[in-house]
């Protein structure tokens, strides 16, 4: 009677990542095999203008997504799931045979990106490159939009002293198990210090932060026994919630129980009421080695309000926000074809659908600086030299990585660089001033002439 | 030189389960274990107030979540890692030999949902119980967001006629791949038909449907040529986008081309514009037998002004804002513990956190129906019978599993029904009215005493 549950955890295996994509995509991709037409094409993937209050995106995801479209496979299961929905054996064997052999051009994780620059560019025979269109934009699209999230928090905080930790507490809240893995990667790729999922901390190597929830608290016969119950096993890395029943009773509760057990207890919580306020009373009470960590609404305007009321932490633990990038829950990236092979030479390719359109060809990004602050970036055509330092770096080429990796501390350092280097206005969290984006003259000539010879073309 | 690229993957297999969760959970369970402190517990999953213009919640997820709960398990490599977090042997052996053999009662999936209810009940020993916080909320909280989002948009088509088919076309927006499925899972549950992602079909038995992207037309020397070879390939199946270089031309060409071909193509994709009034011109070229598809933007405010503004559809494709709940990215759900066993019974707890009370005890929600339309729910103890029909059923009973799981097909019927049954003006999908949810004088007054008796113990 008992039926079987395992089937329906919904989650997917290395086998099960080829079918992480859009059925259109799989169409195509039969398409261009039975029509023999599969010319080399160069994808772009960007987004076309900026999420609300953003002035700026931090670039991430760009290690998954490599992995996955090195590494990605077709399992047995998934080719039956294919052959019944009517895929002929043909189609499913060249997928199961799929390997990635084409070139990666992308921006390293961590860096600050804009309006129409690519994060990444894929050129390969169009077949191979359309496949990964569902999953790029769904893995770089989602870590870059939570990195950027985390980095107006840490720079928030970093505009009032960056003393204080910053603690991923969102799993819960994330979209999914993927997103509460990879938005605790993002977040860390952003600046904060560390993600409370023990998953996330295994799997990237993030440092792990945790407390205790009301729970504990009100399993014991009293907050005093919760407190002490902790106590003897945690001992001085205990940090203990105290707005279970009152916030500042709690504290000076914590305060005793500290001070009967002749244990340096790290620290409190606290997660409810008038947080500025109620800090400024626990500080009062608590010694000075004991921290206070704050969560319950953390986000950079929360942080904002913080600071301006006086409130004192050492730490904060953002949650649904941070997990969610709630007042911008996207970022709208496409992934868009902007070159194909013709005559055995790449020509670059538009669409001119009404605001959407695209500029055409393999891009360039130029970033300029001066004393050390970001002036302005140029989009360009790859064959030119319009100067400034280059932001995309080869990846892959003939599907063998030629990049080696940082590692995550590193790109979050660059992120940090980063923020150092953004002027103010455009780090605003608030109705940020716009970074000046060119495009080239030569790309704006092109652009031109690829509209006039399609319109001439389809005699529009 | 080249580094593995493997380990980053960030995918969970079923081994990588039980460490999708937070820091503090694990901290709790070993202190609950080393202090034998492990009384009964029952924690309850609801949601505080309903999200931005939400008038009503359509409940998803429980079959994952049960799943998950059942056959999670800690692998090797997550034990080694705790171990290298300073859990201690006897905790990991705990861990390892994990099992629920608790209690679960939930609503069915497809019920709606308010404020205060608890979409299921754990009863277990406390360490058991808490443990699945971060998972459950996770997996329940975000898939009742997107069958909430998905039925709105059913609701505004069906309050049109109903005669358009939704499909799900937005995995690649979603936060990372689990997201992508679960997405399409809740969508389907919320009374679309069908998704684009290939992978949600093949796990969760969903319709697929899917077209075709620009980079197809792109591809080719003409869009002449694209639709011919498209035509060719697939036929009668064959659902042509038509927005590549301009909606109304690319409308005749497919036209011209089902006829050229003798082929019955099935329709035309519009994907930009002005959609509403494009959708009228291109019908007016169509013949009668061609579908017009609609995607770009597409939520049910657009639908709502789609059909204002007299636009024509066979079908629409939401994206972004399905995938995301964009307006209201969170459910901000919540996992709080409402009775702790002592003395060998259950009594009902509390925490007094400012603004956040949570009502304690185990809940019976019981709904009033009259002349096919509900009028009220009351929130009560579970030992009493205020009358109306019990939301709530048993799912597992000493860790065994004693609930049928409906078919997805099922699910899907179950909310279409409540929809039908659900007041308009709860229904509106702007300033919806209220539901009338009410709280049984015997659960005030327990509340009332326990507020009383804490704040006496507490000496507050």
């Amino acid at each position: 009677m008992e039926r079987q549950v395992d089937a329906t955890f919904g989650y997917l295996s290395p086998d099960d990542i080829g079918l992480f994509t859009d059925r259109y995509e799989l169409t195509m991709l039969r398409g261009y095999r039975e029509t023999e037409h599969t010319p080399r094409g160069t994808f772009s993937l960007f987004f076309r203008s900026l999420p609300t209050n953003r002035g700026y995106v931090i670039g991430a995801g760009l290690e998954q997504a490599i992995a996955y479209l090195r590494d990605l496979t077709f399992g047995e299961d998934q080719l039956a799931h294919l052959r019944e929905e009517g895929f002929p054996d043909s189609f499913l064997e060249y997928l199961a045979d799929f390997e990635f052999t084409g070139d990666v051009r992308a921006v390293p994780e961590g860096t600050a990106v804009f309006p129409n620059e690519p994060l990444l560019e894929v050129t390969a025979p169009i077949d191979q490159a359309q496949l990964f269109e569902t999953l790029l934009i769904n893995q770089i699209g989602f870590q870059s939009l939570i990195a950027t999230k985390a980095a107006r928090m840490r720079d928030t905080v970093r505009r009032h002293g960056d003393e204080q930790t910053i603690v991923d507490f969102g799993s819960r809240r994330a979209h999914g198990t993927d997103a509460g893995l990879k938005a605790a990667r993002g977040a860390y790729v952003g600046g904060v210090d560390g993600t409370s999922n023990e998953a996330a901390g295994n799997q990237f190597d993030i440092p792990v932060f945790g407390t205790m929830a009301h729970s504990w608290v009100q399993s014991f016969p009293s907050e005093r026994a919760a407190f002490e119950a902790f106590v003897d096993v945690y001992g001085e890395e205990s940090v203990l919630l105290v707005d279970t029943y009152d916030t500042v009773a709690g504290a000076k509760t914590a305060v005793e129980v500290a001070r009967e057990t002749d244990v340096d207890v790290r620290g409190v919580r606290l997660d409810s009421g008038d947080l500025a306020a109620l800090s400024q009373d626990v500080r009062e009470i608590l010694p000075s080695e004991m921290d206070i960590f704050v969560s319950s609404g953390v986000d950079e305007f929360f942080l904002r309000e913080f600071f301006a009321d006086g409130g004192i932490a050492d730490g904060f633990g953002p949650g649904t926000s941070l997990t969610t990038s709630k007042d911008a829950p996207t970022l709208d990236p496409v992934y868009k074809l902007v070159a194909v092979e013709e005559d055995g030479k790449m020509q670059p390719s538009m669409k001119l659908s009404e605001g959407k359109v695209t500029y055409p060809g393999g891009k360039s990004v130029r970033r300029f600086t001066a004393d050390g602050t970001l002036q302005r970036d140029v989009i360009a055509r790859t064959d030119e030299d319009v100067g400034g330092e280059e932001l995309l770096v080869d990846v892959v080429q003939d599907g063998d990585l030629v990049y080696e990796f940082p590692t995550l501390d590193e790109i979050r350092e660059r992120t940090l660089a980063t923020l150092g280097k953004l002027p103010a206005d455009v780090r605003a969290i608030e109705d940020p001033a716009e970074y000046s984006v060119e495009i080239s003259d030569t790309l704006t000539a092109t652009a031109e002439r690829v509209q006039s010879d399609l319109r001439q073309e389809m005699d529009l």
